[in-house]
């Protein structure tokens, strides 16, 4: 019998992905979904491409809190405390594509996002749901804290070396492009398709909420504090990350030595492509997958590491990398409803 | 056990298309793919996002045949003739996604193509298909005749109408938008990014040799010669068909009867979203999908008919059509390896 | 000395192409500059691109008219009125970009914009700034109605055949395909980047308000009531308009006999490019300049004409126009400011 | 009398900007133009959007030579020597957009470009030209290098702190972004529409050959060697370089203190705007310009200073400098012909 689940927070770019990817996925079923902006009206109203195939209704958090086992929420920051806390208390699955169970430390939650923990047993309680890194923390926890889209692109670009002990931890930088989906549904000025179409821009340098949570995973991997300069830009496409990283090389790395730590490291990861030399990371080659691929350079001339990693924010940075986290809690194959190719164009 | 299916042509895009189909049927098992200028390469050399997901080398036509219960080709016209020879006296499905046995009228495929019927019983032979409206001829056959991409969305908008004798035969327009990969893989100045981003402009006006492959569906539903005057326009998207095609309305005729028309022509059809009105039919809706969109309009000013259709060129306008057939040509379930949605983004 | 020029609504896209074009005219100063969203705000604070070279701060209606010589509006419908009023009790050229003065019929008016004439005489008085059709009515013109996007480009494709009688007036049709500046930069759900990106769709079909204003020009022309089928499309492009426009040949019409007769109308037309055979009209060619590409064609099996024209929807179907009607009014040679090629990627 | 200017290799995208700007100044006229590959045809049988605006038939270089008292070379590098040697015998102001008399280290040039240096007293002769940094030793010079489009951004947006000494010499990062035209001309697979649209990725990572003319602009300006890591991306955008550089602040560096820094370092230069805080340099913002915009951050957390330049390739990174620098070799106004706004949308 399939497993039920709901999404709170539907009519969103990452609950409305999320819905998606579940339609593909042969053990679960799709028990109930929320809006608060959109209560009352079928999801395909909010997205036509949907017409047909989920016409489901929104309903309230409330309706799929009863009807579901395993519950996600695609909500803002702050919104997610007592949603979790209603799982945890009647034993249901949550992951959470929020961001407020994934900072262990709470004064860095509080400072960087400005929302008090109300629960800090559940903050202590919940796993950070990086797969590749933390898979056995995740296997069936019920209560998953979703990365954010950069925050899968640079660790996943940059762990094995730092591991592996081939790079400083000292002036590590994240170059980042994004897709515009990155910026959410709603409309601004600055995603008018005009003012962006054929521009590119950084945006909150040096102050993006995703930087503590980049340095918690490379923390935790080597033990030591690590601090990341950070850059976010806007890019015109829909969907995908680059992230292009640096980091300086140890003496002796080489990049041979970088190549075959990375593959070896990645060996047994289904979703993640680590490239032979020769070939590029790109996002046109992950779109609607929860692929990532890793391409590795070293410049020689100035003792540095390029590593350049591509995802789809959309799917391994958000949706696809929830249900892939989902199958971990309930003990499913990991890839299970993940395996559609990429389309090529 | 999986049905062994080949592609020959896998290399250029209505190929590749297939392969990432395939790869998502639960019945199907790719057992061989060929390409004359890829010979000995991996697919994935070709289309780097397929890297570590159909890293199968090109072989030959011949492997393909070897290897194949179910075999389709996607070749410039004229190539397919014999291959269709072979499959046939091998007792396997052919289908073909050019353009060598869609015209049933001999004249008409040697005048528009330059090419002559080497095997006239197999045109014979041949059924076109598109489904919705030859469904019955294409079960259980072994020779299908995939339709192209316009010949699929302007019929798909107008056959209801000509049917229920709503509308004239005289007259009849079909204004047509094809995204990019319509054009297929070839690099060329026309398709180089700087000239094509920004830009649309009409092609081939009055001689596209998708016209008569259009006036031969509407004539085998109308029993009458039409003829139709068919503008393809290139767009800068990759994916989607928008036919936006014109009829004169028979005096009388209201948008309500057409809608109700429309809807219960289509009722039954899993991949037809005849929209109810308010909705609009938008390439962006049908991505990657299998599904087409049909929105219609009158304006009483002028008695005309406005039925827009919207469909992905490379799927429902090739690939995923040739793999419609094919669940038709096996009695397996239609929709079988078709049901993902499409990317709401 | 040089002509003081003010632009009412200078914050709207019409109203900073306007702004940008007169930068360039070696014979006009910007003298002010309107707009009530954004009172008191540098220009440059809304349009980043300006930053440096226009920092002027938006002020009044008032200041715009105390200022200038020439007045320019790029208002939403009904606004105008009262400052065509101003304009002419003061003597002062009042070119207007909105739609107040465009239609002949007051009925016609009143009904598609459901807005009443307050000044009828000034209606009466009002040109038409089609200089291509109406230059000598325009010249030394104190009030002139600029004309919209479509209703230039569809007018440019056909008048040449309905003069000379090649086409016959039933059963016109205009395809036109509008770049999104054509929306404003208003942003909405619908122009939200990651919606529109990849995808295109129609919209008020069978009933823009373009209509008329297309039909009461072809209807000068020919002394004829004429009627349109006008349907306009959205496309993921930032400019330009391509009109595909279908008219049935009359008897005997060749297709060298249009381009002929084409060539000869437009002759001494410097914006007017009528492209040789084998020459393709395309959006991409005409940005951000006042030129206009028409290409010509016939369907001999079906007998129609199909006139293919594109332009920069902001510059010949907006403000570059405007300049264009300036020069004229002014007495000024009417390429001044107007020369500067296209980019030609 | 306007001055002669000729344009040797104008079908490439350089040469056909030049052409389109020079068509703008008001004190040239060009002569000449050639191209080897499309010898004795116009222009705009190559450039659609210049046809009737330049319809000049490209001839031979020696054309080219005959008739220009100013000649332009947009080639391959290596080709420019020849020209040069011409020029410079003849007496005649030579521009050179390629890359041959960029680095003043001849093995440097021979190294990374594979290339002799036939004439070694020519690139002693030459002159960098970049006006913002080496006006003076431009002016008047009858023989100049332009600097390539990364070589102009990368510099532009670091020199001030670099001369000020408020950035350490080692550790530079300079992530840059290009629009396609970077790629040039010539159709690639990897240009083709449907495979660069919606994608992004990085090339030549730790080899671009813009690497050593952006150190030995830096190390000019600091009198020691400096080493920079580069890595491009192609970006699916028409124009424009986004260069997000990363430096090593020194102890007690400020925002405020690089923001005074640069505003006094650029401000009697007129295409470089120093964005205020809070303002984002953006490609979009500069397109069909020799703007070039500037915005600042420090990330007090690490100690880097992050500047963002923004420029387009095609003008202030190619054929706009070409011709500030013509400007100033023949003694005009450094501006001329210069001064057009960019469009805003």
């Amino acid at each position: 019998m399939a497993i039920q689940a709901g999404v709170i927070g539907a009519t969103g770019y990452a609950g409305a992905e999320l819905v998606r990817i579940l339609s593909g996925h042969p053990q679960v079923e799709l028990a109930a979904i929320s809006s608060v902006s959109y209560a009352g009206q079928p999801l395909s109203a909010v997205y036509p491409a949907y017409y047909g195939l989920c016409d489901m209704v929104c309903g309230t958090e409330e309706e799929v809190l009863d009807k579901s086992k395993v519950v996600f929420a695609a909500l803002p920051h702050g919104l997610s405390q007592e949603i979790a806390k209603k799982c945890y208390d009647t034993d249901k699955v949550f992951i959470d594509l929020g961001a407020d169970f994934r900072l262990k430390r709470l004064e860095e939650y509080e400072q960087w996002y400005g929302v008090k923990a109300i629960y800090p047993e559940l903050h202590e309680e919940a796993v950070y749901g990086l797969p590749e890194f933390f898979r056995d923390k995740i296997r069936g926890k019920k209560l998953i804290a979703n990365p954010g889209c950069y925050t899968t692109a640079v660790p996943l670009a940059l762990v094995p070396a730092l591991k592996a002990g081939l790079i400083e931890k000292d002036g590590i930088i994240a170059d980042c492009k994004s897709g515009v989906t990155g910026a959410g549904r709603k409309s601004t000025q600055d995603t008018h398709y005009p003012e962006l179409n054929e521009g590119m821009h950084a945006y909150k340098v040096g102050g993006h909420r995703h930087t503590p949570e980049i340095e918690q995973t490379l923390r935790s991997i080597c033990g030591e504090e690590v601090k990341v300069t950070f850059t976010p830009h806007l890019l015109p496409v829909n969907r995908g990350i680059l992230a292009t990283c640096y980091a300086h090389l140890k003496a002796g790395t080489t990049l041979a030595q970088l190549q075959q730590t990375y593959q070896e490291f990645y060996q047994n990861e289904y979703f993640i492509h680590v490239l032979p030399q020769g070939m590029r990371a790109d996002i046109h080659h992950v779109r609607c997958s929860n692929f990532c691929e890793i391409e590795l350079h070293t410049d020689e001339r100035t003792g540095m590491l390029v590593a350049v990693s591509a995802l789809d924010n959309m799917v391994k940075g958000a949706a696809g990398q929830a249900v892939q986290n989902m199958n971990l809690a309930l003990g499913l194959p990991e890839t299970t409803g993940l395996t559609m190719f990429p389309p090529a164009f």
